[in-house]
């Protein structure tokens, strides 16, 4: 590698290779979420930092990359002032502008911003890449692709249930078997009555989240660290490893919850769901887990998650039923619910496990060798009409030998070499050359689109 | 608008009608570009600012957008050295990294860094937004895309024809009656040597380039001004304004720059080129321009630069050949040749001549009405089919009045409304309404296939 050609850390090129795959996965989202009714939309890459501070924790705030303002930026900052200040006071004062962390909030930012032109209510999908300046580590990066599906502005559970089919078909189309882990705010919130530490409901989730990855007893350690009773705790228990089918735990939870208003209205919420979703022949495993909080803490009804069932890598799509996401930017009493796929993690998956289809419809099929002259104005009448019918292919463009166009065909994975010299064009034909079988057939212009084709 | 919600300047948001849109055009690109055999390339938004300064000149070096080092970034500085910095010196001290400024550079710096994986002759294109703190104007963003499709590491003028042939099918497939004008520096090269000012090549571009500008009167004013001798500005006219058609422009030139091999050389390369052109029917405007230069100095042999020719907006798409783009990261002797389409002005363009197809493949197609429980499910039968036969649909999420679901399919554009009632659902049939004719009629789940389809 030569000096100076290193690209910043956490940060990816991505060549044909990869381009083609990730567009693979892109596009059968993309599909899915038009055949549904979603519109799409972008946003630009910087926010301003008053758009983006403050909304994703002290944490997140340390996490955006912020953008130094231009031209003479110190030009009206007094100079004695720069002697002790902080990195942070100094940002404050010389950065006006962040990348966008995801497109959550930069969504809510363009809802309010573009209130009166929006029919509500209002579904879009975005796929985009946002940046997080993150510690660089296998898996985890500082420049990656999201893509959301949001609908805002309803608060029926039909949403709830068109995001699912979406889900199940998305990774149908994918060939990547999985489950759709369900769960709903409310009820673990009247399990959090329940025990009687309705006001703990944050420490309670944010710990329960993590059963998969720290496993129970150090959850319970951690909830006896934050100060919830042992009594507490030991209630809990039974609630979070309810045995049997989807509609058993529900029935047995609705006993146990009889006395929570909440916790009922949850238990409703799943219930109704379920009954959508009874209507469907889904691929796709459903199971309700009352372990499944995910992190973030502004879900309000339903929270969904999906694994992959023969790889394991964390969830490779979430989200859930949110109910002030605007609320940010002052407009209150705006329900949504959303999904994020997970692009990187659903790509490793099906590299994995060998799902992207072999050759995808847009690979270049045929190259013509030049051999120069009159022979290279003979082969482009055969790529002229190739291109007419819609067949990627190409010429090498240099008449070097035989051998350099053969390589180049083989290391693009090219399928079919044409070969028009003086002898075919004598007997006006073309010899086409099956890569991998090593077959060579002469055949007119006719016969060689057919057997292209 | 909430305050707080303005995003930077200079950059935009693309909504559902500007998204469409967009990627009908980047489809459309697309898709040639892939027919021609040329490979998709993504790389980072931010780039090390080691491998972009220097690159663009001292205009580039100030236009470009850089990162705040992340975390205590000013820990290693030396604080006294504060009091009296600068504002491009600090900025020196505390970014490292900064937004990409074209696709070149990056494309550049991806084919050094990456030269062993990659087969030459390279074939990329590459579909992506850079960013410039120029100051915002109509038309002049801080954002935008680029549409970059580049071969390198050939030097055959095959290249250069493929390349016309491909921006001839983009602008076909778009409706855009264009015009393509060519040149080639070393006709300009010739041009120089033979009114006596070789070595003032760059300054004789650079003003000639401006004269549909600025006119023909104030680039001789600048030719002067930068020094050209009058005798010199003279001989340099007749050669500006040849007439007749292409190939009698470069047969008179042949006869001026009879004593110029490297003039020669390019009018050689012009003809190999219109011979390949006169094998294809094409139906863009070919015009050899003795004016075009473009402003970037580094083209070497052909340029290109191609204009709509029933509305001013400047050039559309634009490029040529250049010898030492890998060279700036210390790979020299790598010639290549590409084109970049301009999608903000082909979008212009396109709006004002009203040249996007009225709707889109993908655009919803049915609204349901949702009037809830049975009736509900009763419509979702209907909402499976279609969605199972590709036909992008949509139930309304809540069943509210009628009106309003109503207005909600007219501001969307959906062109039909099924509604499933009480009624409908006693005779098994579907009331499907026209929205344009306001024609309804009642249909079985077949029937209503058929007729949407």
């Amino acid at each position: 590698m030569a000096s100076g050609t290193a690209i910043p850390k956490g940060t990816r090129d991505f060549g044909p290779f990869e381009m083609v795959r990730r567009n693979y996965i892109f596009d059968s989202i993309k599909r899915v979420f038009k055949k549904y009714g979603y519109l799409p939309l972008e946003t630009p890459a910087m926010e301003n930092l008053s758009s983006l501070l403050g909304k994703y924790g002290e944490e997140g705030d340390r996490l955006l990359f912020r953008i130094l303002n231009s031209g003479d930026y110190l030009k009206k900052t007094k100079r004695n002032e720069l002697a002790d200040i902080g990195s942070l006071e100094l940002s404050n004062l010389i950065c006006e502008k962040g990348l966008k962390y995801d497109l959550t909030v930069p969504f809510a930012r363009f809802v309010v911003q573009h209130l009166n032109e929006i029919t509500f209510p209002f579904k879009r999908f975005q796929i985009q890449p946002v940046w997080r300046a993150d510690r660089p580590q296998k898996g985890r990066y500082r420049e990656f692709y999201q893509c959301d599906v949001d609908v805002i502005g309803s608060n029926s559970l039909y949403n709830e249930y068109e995001l699912i089919l979406i889900i199940d078909e998305v990774f149908s189309e994918l060939g990547i078997n999985n489950t759709i882990k369900l769960n709903n705010r409310k009820i673990l919130l009247g399990i959090a009555e329940l025990i009687g530490e309705k006001d703990r409901l944050t420490d309670i989730t944010v710990a329960i989240d993590k059963i998969e990855k720290i496993g129970i007893d150090r959850v319970n350690e951690e909830l006896e660290q934050k100060g919830i009773p042992q009594q507490a705790i030991k209630r809990l228990q039974p609630v979070l490893f309810l045995e049997g089918g989807n509609r058993q735990k529900l029935n047995k939870l609705k006993e146990i919850l009889k006395d929570s208003e909440t916790g009922l209205a949850g238990l409703d919420e799943m219930l109704s769901l379920l009954d959508y979703l009874d209507r469907n022949k889904l691929k796709s495993e459903i199971e309700i887990d009352l372990t499944l909080a995910r992190g973030l803490n502004y879900y309000t009804g339903a929270i969904i998650e999906v694994k992959a069932n023969d790889y394991a890598i964390g969830s490779i799509c979430g989200g859930g039923r949110y109910d002030d996401l605007a609320g940010v930017f002052g407009l209150k009493d705006v329900s949504g619910v959303g999904v994020s796929f997970g692009a990187d993690r659903i790509y490793d998956v099906m590299l994995k496990l060998d799902l992207f289809p072999e050759r995808g419809g847009e690979d270049v099929r045929v190259l013509l060798v030049n051999f120069g002259g009159e022979d290279e104005l003979y082969a482009l009448d055969a790529l002229k009409l190739l291109r007419e019918n819609g067949i990627s292919s190409e010429m090498y463009p240099d008449p070097v030998k035989m051998k350099k166009q053969m390589n180049y065909a083989n290391s693009r994975n090219i399928p079919f070499v044409l070969i028009a010299g003086e002898e075919e064009r004598r007997k006006g034909e073309y010899t086409l050359k099956d890569m991998k079988t090593g077959e060579q057939s002469g055949l007119t212009l006719d016969a060689l689109l057919e057997k292209i084709q």
